[in-house]
C-alpha cells in the first residue's frame, strides 16, 4: 500500500491537461489552490500506515489475498461497510473537508454488482483491473454526472450534454462528452467512467463504465472555482492544510482499450450501477459529514470556552443541538450499513430505505448546523479585518484588541471557512446534491416503502377487516 | 410461555384495588375502558406463538436454559437489541398504541447491571426472582417516576413526593408514597419499583428497588384518564381492538419481602439503574413509535387514495415526509442497538449517545408525522358527526353523502384517535416525556459527545498546534 | 345591539332539527356538549356592551347610521381590518376557543363585493338584507365547504356531493345538499349559503348564495364530535366555560325565497366571493389564534411558576419560543389589515399575499406552540386521573399527593383540553384547514407573487441586462 | 439632496486613513474591492431622483422645511416607518445587497429621543447637528459595537475593550478604543459613535454619543474580510455592480468639538439609545432582507425556467417556500412599523415586541431560504470552473457544453454569491447578528410580553379565578 508520500509523488508522474479561470496549470502537485485537496486524499494513505487507524483504514483482500487500502476494498460484510462509515468520520475530523475518495470506492463496488449482472465477460475483466487498482493503490475519481443540457429533453436528442461512445474499434471504444462534478479529479489517477442516467433500447452508447488514465490524451480538466479558493496558503485560509476539490471533465474523443471497458450498451446493467452506487455513497455521507461537524462544533465550542461564554445555559443548548445533529445523521449511516444485505455477487448492499433517509437528513440538518455555527461564533465572523494585519506594528495591535489574540481570530477564519468560505463546498453544497439531489431521495423513500403493508395495518385497526 | 387467552385468564385471579374517577373497578378485564389496553398487552404474548414472528418474539435464556418470551429476556447480545427494536416495531403496527411490556423488559436488564454493582447477594436474589418471572412469563410493570412536589427541593424536605422505606423489618420492608405514569399498571402481575431519582447520603430510604405484586395489600391505582377514552368500545373508537393504559400507583404501608428487595440505601447502584434503564428504554422508541406511525401513514395514504388524490404530488410528498421521518427515528433505534457494549455482568447496553439522539428526535418528529396526517385527512377529521348516525336512516343517507362511506368514516376516526384522541397519549406525550423529557437527553448528549477530541481537531486545522 | 343573554335568549325560540350520534336534541341551549359553544358566541354580544372593548366590539355602520356590533359590520377602512384582528386576540383569549362568529362577518363582505360584481339588482337585495341582520344583530353561519366527494370529479358528475338549486319557481329556488365544517351552525339565526368551490359555464345550478334560517323546514345539523366532548360539564372538562362546535347541514329540498337569494347561476361572482372570503378569513386566525395560544402559553407558565421552575433557562426559553411563534401569526394578521386596498364597491380587501402568508404560517406554528406546551406540562398531563377523584376521601388524598393540589390538576387539564383534547380542533384541525387547506394558501402565494419583477431584478445584478 | 454622482465625488475630498491586510488604500473610491459597495449606497442618494420612487426615498423635513433624503428623516408619523421598511425592500432588490445607510438612519432617531431624555442642552446641540446633516445629505455610519473582550468582565475591568472619553477638555471630549462591525465605514462622511451596551454608575467614561468626520484625525478603519471578496470586479463577481461593506474603526485618541458630542457620562440616555435603536433597526431587516430574497428567488426561478423544470411540482413548491419565508419577514417588518407609538419627543417608536419577533424570525427563515436556493440552483454551483474559461477558444466551448451558456453560468455565480460567497455576508451573518444576536431578541420578547394576563387568562379558563 502506498504511502502518503508515495501518493504525492506518484501523481507528479501525471501530465494532467489541468485548467484554471482559462491558464494551464503546469504543476498541480505543487499549486497552492490545489495542494491543499491533495494533502486530503493523502489523509487515506496516511491513515493505513498509522497503528491507531490501520484497522479501519486498511482491509484484507480476496482478491490480492492481502492486506489493501479500504478504499479499493469490496465489501464484504456488514461490518465493512460499518467499518467504512467509521473511517470516514475519522478522516471527515482528520481534514475538516472532502478527502474525495469514496466515490471511487463506492463506484467499484457498484461496478462489481453490475458488471456480475451483466456476465463473466465483463464481470472478469473488471475484477482484473480492480485487483490491479488494489496492489497498485491508485486514487480512482467516479465519473456519473453528464452535463445534461435541458431537462425535458433526452440524452439522444442531445448527445453532446451526455458522455457517449462514439466510435466502436477492435481494440477499444472513442468516447466523447463531459463529466461534471468530479471529486478529486485532478488529484486521481485513473478515472473510473459510470452511466448518469437510466437509458433505453436505442440509447445504448450512453450505457457505458469503463476506466481511464487521468492524463489520457484527449481528456482536459477544468478546475470548478470555490469562494475564497485563492486564500488558500494566506493567513486568511481558515483550513490552513486541507480542501477539496472538483473538476470538469472533458473527454475530447477519448480511446479506452477493450480490458478497460466495463459496460457497453447494457442498459439494464447500466441502471444497476446507478442504484447500487446511490446506496453506498448516501449512506458515506453518515460517516464524512458528521467528521466535519465534529470541527465545526469544535471550533465554536473553543471560541465560546475562550471569550468567557461556555457555561451559559443558550451557549451549552447550541452546542448540545449541534451534537444532537450530528449524530443524527451518523446514526442512520450506521444504521443502513448494519441492515445491510449480501448481492448474490458477494458484494454486501446498504439498506436502501435507510441509506436515502441519512442522505434526505443531509440535505437538511447541515445548514441548521451551520445555522446554529454563525450564531455561536458572532458577528466578527463577517467583519474581521484579514489576518495578515496582524503583521503591522500599528495594525497589529488594533486587532489584537479587536480579536484577543491570533488565536481567536484563526478559529473564526476556519469557521468562516467551514460555513461560507470554500470550505462550504463540501458541507452544504456537496451535503444536498452529492450522491443526488434531494428529490432523488425522496423517489427511493417512496418507491422502498411498504406502502401495502401499512394500509393493511390501517384498515384492520380500524375494523374494516 | 403463556398463551394470550392464558395471560388474560390470569388477570382475573388478581385482586385489584383500581380506580377509575373515584368509583371502583370490579372486573378490570371485561372493563371497556381497560379491555382494548390489555388487547396490546395480550398481542406481546401472542406473536411468541406465532411462526412468522416466534423468532423475534422469544429468546433462549441463560437462566432458564429454555426459550422465554423476549419481553423478560436478559440482552445477551447486540442482536438481542436490535431484535427488540424490530419486534417493537411489530407491535407497534399491530396494535397502533403502547403495547406496555417494554418498560419491564428494559427495566429487569437495568437491575440486572445495577444489582451486579450492589454486590453478589443483591444480585442473587434478583437473578432467582428473574429466573421465576421468565417461567411464568409474567407481567411486569416499571414503576421509576415519583410525585416530585416542589421542583427546587429535595426528596428529604418532601419525603411524601417520593416512595420510601417507611420501615425496615427482619423479614422486609415497608414502603410508602406514589409512582406516576405507570403504563399498563392495572395489567401487569408485579410491579419492578425502581429508584426515580438520584439520591445523596442521608437519602438512602428512597434508593430503593424491589417487586411487588399489582395486588399486594395496600397497593392503589387510579387509571389515567385520556381524551375520548369514553369512546371505547363504541363506533367512534377509532382503533377498535387496542388501548395504551398509565396508573397513578399508590403504596400506603406496602410490605415487601426481603426476597424481592433487590436494592436498599446503595445510592450508587441506584444511580446506576437511572442510567442503564435510560438508555435501553430511549432507544426502544425507536421501535414501537415507528410501528404506530406506520399505522398512522397507512391510513391517510388509504384516505388519498380512497377519495382519488393519493398521485398528487403534495399528497405523495407529504407521505414520503411522513415515512422519511419515521425511519430516521427507527434507525437511530437501530444504530444504538448495534454499537452497543457489554457491561462486565453480561448484558449489553446500548451506546448512550446515540440512544439519547433517537429519544431526542422522538421528542420532535412525531408532532411533524401528526401535523401531515392532520393535514392530508382533510377539515372533516374535526368535524365528523358520531358514526352511530349511519344507523340511523335518514342520518345514515346524510352520512354516506358527506363521508362517501363507513369506511372513509372509520379511517377518519383511526386519525383522529392517534393525532388527539385517545391514542395521541403513546404519539405525542408518551413520545415527549416516556424515557424522559427532552431536557433529560440534552444533558446527556451533552455528558457523553467528546468536547477535547473535537475542539483539538479545530484548533489543529486552525493551524494553532 | 343584543345583550349576550338576548342572544341565548333568543336562540330558544329556534326550533332546530339538530341531531347527535343518531339522538335528536330537544334543547341545545340547555345541553351540557353545547352550551360551551354558545357561552363563546355570546361572548361576541358581551364585549360589545363593556366600556373597555365597546370600541373595538362594535362599529359605525353607513347602512343603519348607528353603532353596529363589528361581527355584522362592512370593512370600511383599513383601521376596521385591523380592529376585526385586535378584536379576535381578546375574544380568543377571553374564551381559548373558537366563537365562532367570523366566518358570517367574513362572509358577508365578502358578498358585499361579489354582489356589486353580479350587478345592483342582486346587491340592492343583498344590501337591504345585510341592513336587517345589522339591526337584529343576528350570528350568521357562513356555510362554504360541500361534501365534494371523489376529489377528481366535477360537480356536474356527482352532483349530490355539493350544494345546488333542483327547482327554480317564481318566488324562490329549492336547494339540496350538504356543507360541511359549520362552525357554530347549532348556534345561529341563519346560515349564509356560499359557493363552495368554482364553477364553469353549464355548472351553474351550483353557483349560488342565499340566507337561510337555521331552522327552515328541511334543514338539518349533525353535531360534529370532538375528542372528550362528553367530558364537558364534568370536572375533567379543561376550558369550563367555553367550547367550539362545528355541524354538518343538510338541504333537503329547501325553499329560500327570491328576496333572500344573493347569486344564482352567476359563476364569475361565485369565484370573486370564493376569493375575497379566503382573503378576509386567512386574516383573521391572525386574530383568534394568537388569543387561544395566549391562554395556553399562559397555562404552562403558570404550571412552571407553581412547581418551581420558572427561571430554569430551558423553561424560560421555551415560554419565549411559544411567544414569538403566537406574535409572528398576529403581526401577519395584523400586516395584511394594513397593507389593504379598497374594492370598487367600498369595501376594504385585505393584501392577498399577506393573508395567505399569514394562514400559511396557522398551519404550522401552532403545531410547535402545542408541541412545547405539551413539553412544559410534564407528563401528568397523559396520566392524571379523573379530577373527580378530588373528592373521594382516600384517592382525594392520593390525587393531592401527586398533583400538588386541584389547581395544578385544572391547569394541566385546560393544557390537555387545548392540545389534545376537544379544543384541540380550534387549535389545530381548524389551523390546518379553516379557511382552506395548506395548498390552497400555496396556490395564492404562487399566483400573487410578482415573479417577473424578481427574475429581472436577478438578470440585472447578474449583469445580463 | 445629493445626487448619486454628487456622493460619489463628495468621498474623494475625504482623507480616509483606510487598510485592508496591513497595506494601505489610496483611492478607496475607485478600489475594486470597496467601489461595489459605494455604488449600493450611491443608490439611496440615486432614487431620491427618480420619478418611480422620489416619494418613498424623500420625506418632508420640520427641521428644514424642506423634503430631505429619507435616511436623514425623522420618522414623523407611522406611515414614516411603513415607508422606510418600503423603501428599504426596494433597495434591497435594486442591489441584492446592504446598502449600509440604514444604521445612520436608525441612529439618529434612537438619538433624537435619548438625548430629548438627556435634557434641551444636549437635544438642541443633536438638532442643531442633525439640520445640517439633512441640508448636507451627508452618509452617516452609526457605530455602536465595541471589542468587548472577556464577556464576563465589566467595562471598567478591560477599558481598551470598549471605546471611552480618556479625557475631558474645555471645548470637547477625546475618545479611545474600536467599534467593530461598522457597516459602509469607509463610504460614510461621518461616524455617529453610540454607547455600545449599558452603564452603571462608575462607567461614565463610556456612556458615549457623538459624531466624528470619517477622517477625523486619528480614525483608522480595516476593511472586513468577506469570502470572494477579491473576485470583485473579475466575471466571477456573481453580483457585478454592488457589494457590501463593513469596517474596524480605531480611535487613537480621537478629539471630538462639544457641538458634537450628544452623551457624556449619562448612563441613562445611554441605554434609552440601545433601546430605541435596537427596536428601529430589527424591523429595518424586515424590508432590506426581503429584497435581497427577491433576487436570489428570481435567480433560480430564472434558472429553473432556462433548463425546463419550472413547471414541475417539487421545484414551485419550492420556489413557493421561498416567497412564503420571504413575505413572512416582510410582514412582521410592516407590522411593527404599522403598531408604532408616539415618543413624548415627537418621534414616532416601533412597536418593540413585534420588532423583535421579526428580527428573530430574520436569523432562522433566512437559513432556510438559502438553503432551498442552493438546492434549486443544482450542483453546478458548485463545481463551475471559473467563467473567464468562456474566453479560451477550446475551453469556452467545455464551457458553453455543460452550462448551456454565459447567461446560465452567470445567475449560478449570482446564487453563489448570494448564498456562501461575499453576499453570504449580509444574507446570513447581519441576518443573524445585525441590529443584535438572536438571544438579544429573546431577552426583549420575554421582557415586552404580557405574562401576566395570560397567566391570568388561564386560571379564569381553568375555573380557578
Amino acid at each position: 500500500m502506498k504511502t502518503a508520500t508515495e501518493y504525492i509523488d506518484s501523481l507528479r508522474r501525471r501530465n494532467l491537461d489541468l485548467w484554471i479561470d482559462g491558464e494551464r496549470v503546469d504543476n498541480p502537485v505543487d499549486h497552492h489552490m490545489i495542494r491543499p485537496s491533495i494533502e486530503s486524499v493523502a489523509m487515506t494513505y496516511r491513515l493505513a500506515h498509522l497503528d491507531e487507524t490501520v484497522r479501519l483504514a486498511t482491509a484484507h483482500s480476496e482478491l490480492t489475498g492481502t492486506r489493501v487500502n479500504r478504499f479499493t476494498h469490496l465489501f464484504a460484510s456488514p461490518d465493512d461497510l460499518v467499518d467504512k462509515v467509521s473511517l470516514q468520520r475519522i478522516l471527515g475530523q482528520a481534514t475538516g473537508t472532502c478527502f474525495q475518495r469514496c466515490v471511487g470506492m463506492d463506484a467499484l463496488n457498484a461496478l462489481f454488482i453490475a458488471t456480475w449482472e451483466a456476465g463473466p465477460e465483463k464481470h472478469e475483466r473488471f475484477v482484473k483491473w480492480l485487483t490491479e487498482v488494489q496492489v497498485s493503490d491508485e486514487m480512482l475519481c467516479g465519473a456519473m454526472t453528464d452535463a445534461k443540457g435541458h431537462r425535458r429533453k433526452r440524452a439522444a436528442e442531445q448527445p453532446d450534454a451526455f458522455l457517449r461512445i462514439v466510435e466502436r474499434r477492435a481494440d477499444g471504444i472513442v468516447v466523447r462528452g463531459a463529466k461534471l462534478h468530479q471529486t478529486g479529479g485532478a488529484n486521481a489517477h485513473q478515472i473510473l467512467v459510470l452511466p448518469g442516467g437510466t437509458y433505453r433500447e436505442g440509447e445504448e452508447d450512453f450505457a457505458l463504465a469503463a476506466a481511464v488514465r487521468a492524463d489520457a490524451p484527449g481528456v482536459t480538466m477544468l478546475l470548478g472555482r470555490q469562494p475564497s479558493d485563492k486564500r488558500r496558503g494566506s493567513p486568511d485560509a481558515g483550513n490552513f492544510t486541507f480542501g477539496g476539490q472538483e473538476v470538469v471533465v472533458w473527454f475530447e474523443d477519448v480511446f479506452i482499450p477493450t480490458e478497460h471497458v466495463f459496460l457497453d450498451g447494457d442498459v439494464t446493467a447500466a441502471a444497476t450501477v446507478l442504484t447500487a452506487f446511490a446506496g453506498f455513497h448516501r449512506s458515506s455521507y453518515g460517516g464524512c459529514k458528521p467528521g466535519n461537524f465534529d470541527v465545526l462544533t469544535g471550533a465554536v465550542a473553543q471560541l465560546a470556552e475562550d471569550c468567557g461564554v461556555s457555561r451559559h445555559a443558550a451557549v451549552r443548548d447550541k452546542l448540545i443541538e449541534m451534537t444532537h445533529l450530528t449524530e443524527t445523521i451518523h446514526g442512520l449511516g450506521l444504521a443502513a450499513s448494519h441492515k445491510s444485505t449480501q448481492h448474490v455477487s458477494g458484494v454486501w448492499q446498504v439498506d436502501p430505505l435507510l441509506a436515502n433517509v441519512c442522505k434526505q437528513n443531509v440535505t437538511r440538518l447541515p445548514y441548521e448546523i451551520t445555522r446554529i455555527a454563525e450564531d455561536l461564533a458572532g458577528g466578527l465572523l463577517a467583519t474581521m479585518p484579514g489576518l495578515g494585519s496582524f503583521d503591522h506594528p500599528k495594525l497589529g495591535a488594533i486587532m489584537n484588541n479587536i480579536t484577543g489574540g491570533k488565536r481567536r481570530a484563526k478559529l473564526m477564519r476556519l469557521v468562516e471557512y467551514m460555513t461560507y468560505g470554500s470550505g462550504a463546498v463540501p458541507l452544504r453544497i456537496e451535503c444536498m446534491h452529492g450522491a443526488g439531489s434531494p428529490q432523488a431521495q425522496r423517489i427511493v423513500i417512496e418507491r422502498t416503502a411498504d406502502w401495502t403493508g401499512r394500509m393493511a395495518s390501517a384498515r384492520k385497526l380500524a375494523g374494516l377487516e
